[in-house]
Formats: structure tokens, C-alpha cells, sequence
């Protein structure tokens, strides 16, 4: 049983499928592949567990293979460019498909591999965490890290499709599951407030991995994202609204050293100090924050920063943040939960409380 | 004087300005610049001669410069990284323009860094090389090579402006000047017999840097370039008339070690690969062939591939050329002197004994 959705951008449109055993079905794949060779991009954790079922069902096709490290410390220029290897390596011409399958990490590096290679093939996303699922493989954003800031070197390259096999989600480390729900989270606080509400009744069935309460979150995500994108394909306006608790998250992930963090965790920070920064401006309620930290609580995903990384540290290193626009930081707040809107009208010595602000709950 | 062009790619559509003391001139910028910053990306033979006079030009805006070494030897993924390096280090957002000073190699890894920083920024060309003026700076094709493979890696993104300072042209080496005139015969070659006809009859002017005959060069160079690029951006038909000679030079230069020979060297040597081609296919007659290969001997450049590169090496390093689709390689070759085109029609010996052919005029 599976579902489509649909990202709406012309001629660059695509569908979203979701559902459970989309991963080894050949009809999956057979009407977006373009040309007879695929590469597929994935890496050491996934490659055991689903690169032999997707090789069966890509079987019409002469399939490549290239198998990267897993985490956020190898989304580096450096391991990018073994995907280039790979496709030189065995001659590929511009006329293939590239196929990333893997979580978000994965889907980064390959999108911006396709985007690049020969000025631009075509991919698909197979997206194999939560995280991936609801949020990184929607929308075309790619790209990798630099030493100085996350995801800095980029393109906004489309995938073809999007294949959501929700079976994936089965072995899953929990770590990863609590840090795929931070972005659902984030779709309820910035634009949902009655999803908000089936997200706080049933955050036991989503930890204890229920298929259709799973099922439904990831759906309810992708559509929100699906119509945000279309609405904002290059991030011209509203959909910087995506990047709720990012700013500081980013922060916290390159202080702590990618992959120290998963990004969904940071981002479960960030989205903390973020309500902490709108209550401060006076838009939230002190039982809004406290609602909203209760919530990431449950999800299994932390609310304080590192101890170690200083508000100083933190400020420097948002300075270089892609949010950062002419010198002045922009910052994802929240009105109240399910509205968000974004801002460059902080102060520093408002953002500097936040920054030094360490409660635990 | 100057006179200005346009490149009619709806939204992305932009001037080129072609003259005489446009590159110290601040109005030559000032219509274009996005943002406040501005980062010069240029190299070590070009910085002692033009680098001052632009940053005056351009003292309205804060300006900073990243100074790469000189040469195609350097157009890898570690030098275009010194890019990123410098815009982070000097904490750029997006709202900022990057300008490339230089030649054929500087606007190719400004512009790909362009295209990348950020997922997007804007950049203009400001060419100082016969060869970037004429063909490299005019078309949105941005990138760096792989050691399998040149320009392999990179993107289509279009600059704001390309500025083409004919003064520059004073202080470019004769070997330069010869490389550059290699793109504007390929004007005459692929679409222009009348154009041929003058190239053919103000050979000695061009090559004594006759202001008059240089700027005609280059105009009807960048009209010709201009209203293909419009026709087709993405190359996804006619634009790949553009590169006659250019699956053999891409080889050369591989074979010969990226560096060793000028990229207009490269595809002089291939074009006239290609006519020998043309004549075994019956296209060109003998008379047609002499006379390509004389106009670009006249030129002050090669007509042969170097003689320890054997036709078996040629077919390797051809075969990964981004112009081989499907493992069918395709082919730019000429019907006449004026008319080119694509064809992947080319037997296996009929190719290699034009790869084994090697005469001398």
C-alpha cells in the first residue's frame, strides 16, 4: 500500500511515494529512470542492509555502485569527489540516472554530485531514515559541508522521484528515529497547529514505530514541505521558514564537531532556542516553550546545548551561517505554535540570553 | 569606445561590453553588482597587471581578492576549494557578487564557485585572455576538470555581465593571442563563411593586435556565440556545434598533462582532426582541408597532436568525453567551411585512421 504526493514545479515537478516495499519493486523505479546506467550512491551502514534488493529491482539496467562512509563528518569535498571517481572510473556518460540510498547525508552528497557531473544529471531519492524521508530528499536542496560552515557548497538540484519505503524505518537506530521527528516537529510548529496536536497523542505509537501513525506523520510532512517548496523553489521567502532552530543548530553541529551530533538533534536544540528567543520578544508564552520543549522531550531528543560551547562560540560561529545576510542574522521564530515568520530584528543582547540561557526541564 | 551586446536568455539575459578602457571604469559595473561585497577571484600573472586598477574601479563597494595560481594544471577541486576558503574566511553571505579577472581558467572555477557558494550567488567576467573574451566568458558554462577527465565537474550558471576590456589584449603573450584566435576561427568554421573569408584576408592585423581588427574579431565572435547560447543554454541540441575540435583537444590536453598545452592549442590541432575527418567522410575535399589547415597555421598555431600520444591513447581518453552518450561517441565535424554538424555516425577505422594520420603541412 503506498501513497503519492506531488511537488509541484513545473516542468521540474515530481512525485513523492510512500509506503511500505517500494524499495524492491522494478515499478518503482521503471518510469523516472533516464538511460540504461544507474550509479547508486550509498553508504557502509545502509549498503548491507538495502543496496542488494535495489540492485534486484534495477536489474534491467547496467548498475554501478559506489559505497561512501556513513555520517556527517564525511559530507566533505573530499568524499564527494569519490563519487566522481566512480562515474569516470566506469565511464559514465551524461545519458544515466544516479540513485541516492541512504538518509540525509547521502542524498546531499549524491544530489550534488548529479547536479554537478558533466554540468547536471538526472537522480532519484531513496531515502532509508526518517529524517530523509519527511524532510532532506523534498525539495532539491544539496550540497556538503565546509570545515567553516554546514552545507555551504551547494545546488538546488530536483530529484526525479522520491521513493519513501517506510520499511526502511524498521532498522532504524533509535537515535535516528528521535531525530527524524525533530523535523516532523518542526512542521507542526511552524505551520500546523492540529498536526501539532496528532503529534503530542501519539508520540508512543510514532517511538514504538506504529506503521500507520508513521505512515501518516511522514505523509502530513512531505506535504507541508511539498507545498512550501513549490510555493519558494530557491528560498527566496517563505521557505526559510523550513529552517526553524537551524541557525542554531548548524551552530551546534560544527562546534561539536560533524558528526558528533545528529542534525536532527542539534536541530532540537535550535528549535529550544529559537521559542526561548520568541519568548523573550514577547510572541510566545512561557507554557508555549513549555509545551514545546515537553514535546522534543518525548520525542527522545535533547534540549540544551553542548555545556561546553560557550554563547560566544555559538555567536561565532552563526555568524557564518548561509542565514546570515548582509551582516545581519536572520532568525526563524515562532508567533505562537503552528505560526512561524522570519526575522532579522533581534538585538544582541536578547540573542546573547538566549545564547547563555541553560535550564533543564 | 565601446559596444555592447546582448545574450537573450529571458530572466537570465546579459550584456557583453566590448572596448577600450572598460575595466578600470567604475559605470562598467555599477548597473550589475548584487549586494556590497565584492570578491575579485583572479591569478598570479594577471593580479600585478590589473588587479589594482578594478578595485579602484570598484571603491564603492567593500572588496576583497583571492589570488589562485596561473594555469589549466591548477583548474582541480583542491584550487577551486581556495575559493570557498576565502569567502568563508571573510564570512560572505549571499548577498554578494563574485568577479572573475583572468582568462579562460579564472572564469570557469569563479563561476563554478559561483554557481556553488551558497547553493547560488552572482558573479561577473571581466576576461582578460583573446581566448575568454571570444568563447569562455559568454554562455554560463562553469566548471573544473577530473584527472580522467576536463571540465567534468561543474554547472551551467550565467554571469550578471562579461566586460571585455580590448586594452587587456596589450600584455597577453603571443602564444595567448594564437590560442584565443583558435575559438574565433571555429566562429567561421561552424557558421560563417563570409566571417572566414575577412579572418582569412586580416590574419596579419589580428596577429600585430590591430585595435580595429581585434574588436571586429571579437564582436562578431561573441554575436555568433551569443545567438547560439540563446538558442539552446543547456546544449541539449545545436550549442554542441560550439565545440568543433574539441573532443580531440579535450584529449590532447588530458594526454598531454593538463598545462603542458594551451586549451586553444588543443582545439586547433583538433579542428583539424576534425576536417581530416569531414574529408573521409566525403564532406570536405582536399582543397577545403588545406585551406583550414593553413588559416590556422597562419594563426601561429599547431596542426598536429604530439607525436608520442598514439591513436589507442586518443580513443581512451576520447571515450570518456562528456560528448560521448551512451557510449556512442559524437562527433562535430564540418559539410563545408561554414556549416558544422553533430553526428555519431563515425565507423570505428575510419576514425582511427584519422587519429593515425599525421602529416605536416
Amino acid at each position: 500500500m503506498s501513497q503519492t504526493l506531488n511537488v509541484d514545479l513545473g516542468l521540474r515537478s515530481y512525485p513523492i511515494h510512500i509506503g511500505s516495499g517500494l524499495l524492491a519493486d522494478p515499478e518503482s523505479y521503471r518510469p523516472h529512470v533516464r538511460g540504461d546506467r544507474i550509479m547508486i550512491v550509498t553508504n557502509e551502514t545502509v549498503a548491507p542492509l538495502y543496496l542488494d534488493p535495489l540492485e534486484q529491482a534495477l536489474s534491467d539496467y547496467r548498475v554501478s555502485r559506489v559505497v561512501l562512509p556513513d555520517g556527517e563528518q564525511y559530507k566533505t569535498m573530499e568524499v564527494w569527489n569519490r563519487i566522481f571517481d566512480a562515474l569516470l572510473q566506469e565511464r559514465f556518460g551524461r545519458d544515466c540516472t544516479l540513485v541516492a540510498l541512504g538518509g540525509g547525508v547521502i542524498g546531499d552528497m549524491a544530489g550534488f554530485a548529479a547536479a554537478c557531473y558533466q554540468r547536471g544529471v538526472p537522480f532519484i531519492q531513496v531515502p532509508t531514515t526518517l529524517l530523509a524521508q519527511v524532510d532532506s530528499s523534498v525539495g532539491g536542496k544539496t550540497g556538503i559541508n565546509h570545515p567553516a560552515g554546514k552545507n555551504m557548497i551547494g545546488a538546488f538540484h530536483q530529484p526525479l522521484a522520491v521513493i519513501a519505503d517506510t520499511d526502511t524505518l524498521e532498522t532504524l537506530p533509535q537515535k535516528e528515529l528521535s531525530a527524524g521527528l525533530a523535523e516532523v516537529l518542526k512542521y507542526g510548529f511552524i505551520r500546523d497547529a492540529a498536526f501539532l496536536a496528532w503529534l503530542e497523542s501519539h508520540m508512543a505509537e510514532l517511538l514504538s514505530r506504529d506503521p500507520n501513525a508513521l505512515s501518516h506523520a511522514i505523509k502530513r510532512s512531505c506535504e507541508i514541505k511539498a507545498l512550501i517548496v513549490a510555493e519558494d523553489e530557491l528560498e527566496a521567502g517563505q521557505r526559510a521558514l523550513l529552517n526553524l532552530g537551524h541557525t542554531f543548530g548548524h551552530a551546534i553541529e560544527a562546534g561539536a564537531g560533524y558528526g558528533a551530533w545528529l542534525h536532527g538533534e542539534a536541530v532540537a536544540v535550535g528549535t529550544c532556542m529559537a521559542a526561548n528567543l520568541s519568548q523573550r520578544l514577547g510572541w510566545l508564552e512561557d507554557k508555549d516553550v513549555e509545551r514545546l520543549r515537553r514535546l522534543i522531550s518525548c520525542a527522545g531528543l535533547p534540549t540544551e546545548p553542548p555545556a561546553d560551547l560557550s554563547p560566544d562560540q555559538m555567536l561565532e560561529l552563526m555568524a557564518v551561517d548561509k542565514k546570515v545576510l548582509d551582516g545581519k542574522m536572520r532568525f526563524v521564530l515562532l508567533k505562537e505554535l503552528g505560526e512561524a515568520i522570519v526575522t532579522d530584528e533581534v538585538d544582541r543582547d536578547t540573542l546573547y540570553a538566549t545564547l547563555a540561557d541553560r535550564r533543564s526541564l
